[in-house]
């Protein structure tokens, strides 16, 4: 391995020499001396050489020199160029430049020449933020007894009911790919695990192009036995979401600041309101002038905004959804469920609840919508055979990424995201 | 949430008044007194009835009662059991009891019926395990700077060049379920993020039906850069698994004995040899006293042997693999390759090895695989603007608890897997 140190490091080598090596991100010629900046994993770091230099813009370098300290170098240190060696040369012609900052380039753009934008710095932060969600959600979890599983995305029938799903040719038989682990999670639970979690791709065959849409997404998906009701569940979605802040706050500061993004605090996590849906659609009624009889997008946004006024966060909890509103497995109570969404600064984020664990209840529900228990191949035996009550929920990963950065488009938070006329790169 | 502790924790109660929650797993009548075992996230706990009992194994109970020391119990305490709540009645007759051993079961059934042989704490051991492994993997790699990313797998061509894809109708266009995330970690290598991994499903349209395959398995997956050759990834490789099967021994002791399994020592793992390919086939052919031409699955078992008698632990790496054997990104070297296998008793765990990082050589590689840079889509722009020296791996997650438990099919290590007959459940 080429031994070298990070451009992160310089301040540690003061008057010594050492070796970088990354990527050349920009170059400033001023006649006697040149400036070129190097990126790598840590960062950018100045090199300084004498003369012009001889290298195109993304080119990868191994670069030997002394370090010295300047005030106005990026980081206060910058590198005296003695040797360069060029790993891998780059074409002289980039379709988009890479030190440009990707708010002036158009989506489209961004990610048809993917594989340069990933290379933008503000681009990567994304995805260093998405490293730490994915970290701090399974540390969490684990640290309170849940069990990781990897479920099959290959399924014969959608536990949904069958609309939005992919097919695929499954060795001449049509199967599916999965919308959720939902099946097995609840298999997982009823299994002994009582507390499982997975983090896997979900697919939706939906033909929407909307900035809060993707046909294939990471959902964080929890689920958990032995609990008294939905309130259970918001509880540990609270803590859950405090912790993975927490994490972000901690590990992602200088990528917080490039979005000027911050997370809730402990304290304003633990303020958020829990509201029924009759009263959240009242509450955008009356602030809105005009009668709602569901929450659409902009209900979505107003009642984040009514909390963060009266409850100091832009998060809220809506439950109690009307049964119709909701899948067949979910726990009805009465006319309504033990159900809810959580909306986070105007979207919502998750969607979750308490799930029917009696199997007379669940072979009474299924007519009611269409169903029956043949049709849902393995799913009723789950609960023929003995199951706690138990609930669960997902987190749409890229939306969370979305919503913590304020990014205009979900698509941004999917390293290579698919839509209805995207599945290239 | 149910006030109750878990059977685990009977030791620390004793004289006291507890709940506990679970499954009835066994039950014993003696007339005066009747034994039930309970089973929940914990493991195995006893309850004591006087007379008795009416109740289906695999019902889900909340009991209270009192804990006693008792050396002939399970865990040395048992609970006098005051009152019983049944959450969830099960069904008087199992298709198959979840209390006898797996093994006394044979692996069809054990599958078809799936909801409850994964009640068996046997079989619940092995994703224990599974869970463990995952967590280690993703820990050792972000101490050590990678970043955890997540890419597509519907793609819409093959970078192994098309076989044994299966196809997916996406709105109307065909595209295919990825076989491996190549393609994307090597674009992510490439955008500066150097360090690179991911846990994803991977999926093979192969017909066969063997004990070591699965047509959708979870990879994980290793991308690094800034390498000298492929002598760094068996290094990175060694560590790795060194942390991995630490983790395993701390965490799982007790299922690791109910396989009486075990798992390499850091000496040992320390000692692993590492062979040339050729080398390779010479000792299969001079110990089996017969010349063979390429390294079967019984050559593998052959050269674990060896190298248990040899260096005192099941496993090699071999590399230097020839070029026509491996995938066209391999780097050369002459008719050979920088790539390696890790056999790991008996079985190969892992491919892994150098890629082609320069755009010159690509093109030049090409047309020997019959493919061209636009057959590859995006594959090429990678390289066009500048990629370091980097190489990976892939570890097999079912494989790899596989051989730590000794299990006779990598199906035992999949919740819900898929062969070219089963879909379900």
């Amino acid at each position: 391995m080429i031994d070298r140190i990070l451009v992160q490091e310089l301040g540690d080598h003061v008057g010594h020499e050492v070796r970088l090596a990354g990527w050349v991100h920009r170059i400033r010629e001023l006649g006697a001396v040149s400036f070129v900046l190097l990126r790598d994993r840590s960062g950018l770091g100045q090199l300084v050489y004498e003369g012009a230099v001889d290298l195109a813009s993304e080119s990868v370098v191994v670069v030997r020199g002394r370090v010295e300290a300047n005030e106005k170098a990026p980081g206060g240190y910058e590198l005296h160029v003695a040797e360069t060696e060029v790993l891998a040369p780059a074409a002289a012609e980039l379709p988009v430049a890479v030190n440009q900052d990707p708010d002036t380039v158009g989506l489209e753009a961004l990610l048809d020449h993917r594989i340069l934008s990933l290379r933008m710095p503000k681009v990567r932060s994304i995805f260093s933020v998405q490293s730490t969600i994915v970290a701090a959600f399974a540390d969490y979890l684990r640290q309170n007894d849940f069990t990781e599983i990897k479920s099959s995305k290959l399924i014969g029938s959608g536990t949904e009911g069958g609309t939005g799903l992919f097919t695929v040719d499954y060795f001449g038989e049509r199967v599916y790919l999965a919308q959720s682990p939902q099946f097995y999670k609840q298999a997982m639970v009823a299994s002994g695990m009582e507390r499982v979690f997975e983090i896997g791709a979900a697919y939706r065959a939906e033909k929407h192009d909307t900035p809060r849409h993707l046909n294939e997404y990471v959902s964080l998906d929890v689920e958990m036995g032995f609990i008294s009701g939905h309130d259970d569940l918001m509880d540990l979605e609270t803590e859950l979401l405090t912790h993975i802040f927490a994490a972000v706050a901690e590990h992602n500061t200088t990528d917080l600041e490039g979005f000027g993004a911050s997370v809730p605090t402990p304290a304003q996590m633990h303020d958020i309101p829990r509201i029924d849906h009759d009263v959240a659609k009242d509450l955008i009624s009356s602030r809105g002038g005009k009668k709602v009889f569901e929450i659409n997008p902009e209900g979505e946004r107003e009642l984040c905004r009514w909390a963060q006024e009266t409850a100091g966060v832009e998060a809220v909890f809506v439950s109690g959804f009307p049964r119709k509103k909701r899948p067949f497995y979910t726990y009805p109570d009465g006319l309504k469920t033990r159900s809810f969404d959580l909306l986070f600064r105007g979207l919502e984020i998750t969607t979750g609840g308490q799930r029917i664990h009696e199997y007379a209840m669940l072979r009474e529900t299924l007519p009611r919508f269409g169903l029956s228990e043949a049709g849902l191949g393995d799913y009723c035996s789950i609960f023929k055979y003995g199951c706690p009550p138990h609930g669960g929920f997902a987190i749409g990963l890229e939306r969370l990424t979305q919503q913590i950065l304020g990014l205009a488009n979900v698509k941004e938070a999917s390293l290579f995201p698919r839509d209805r006329k995207r599945v290239r790169p």
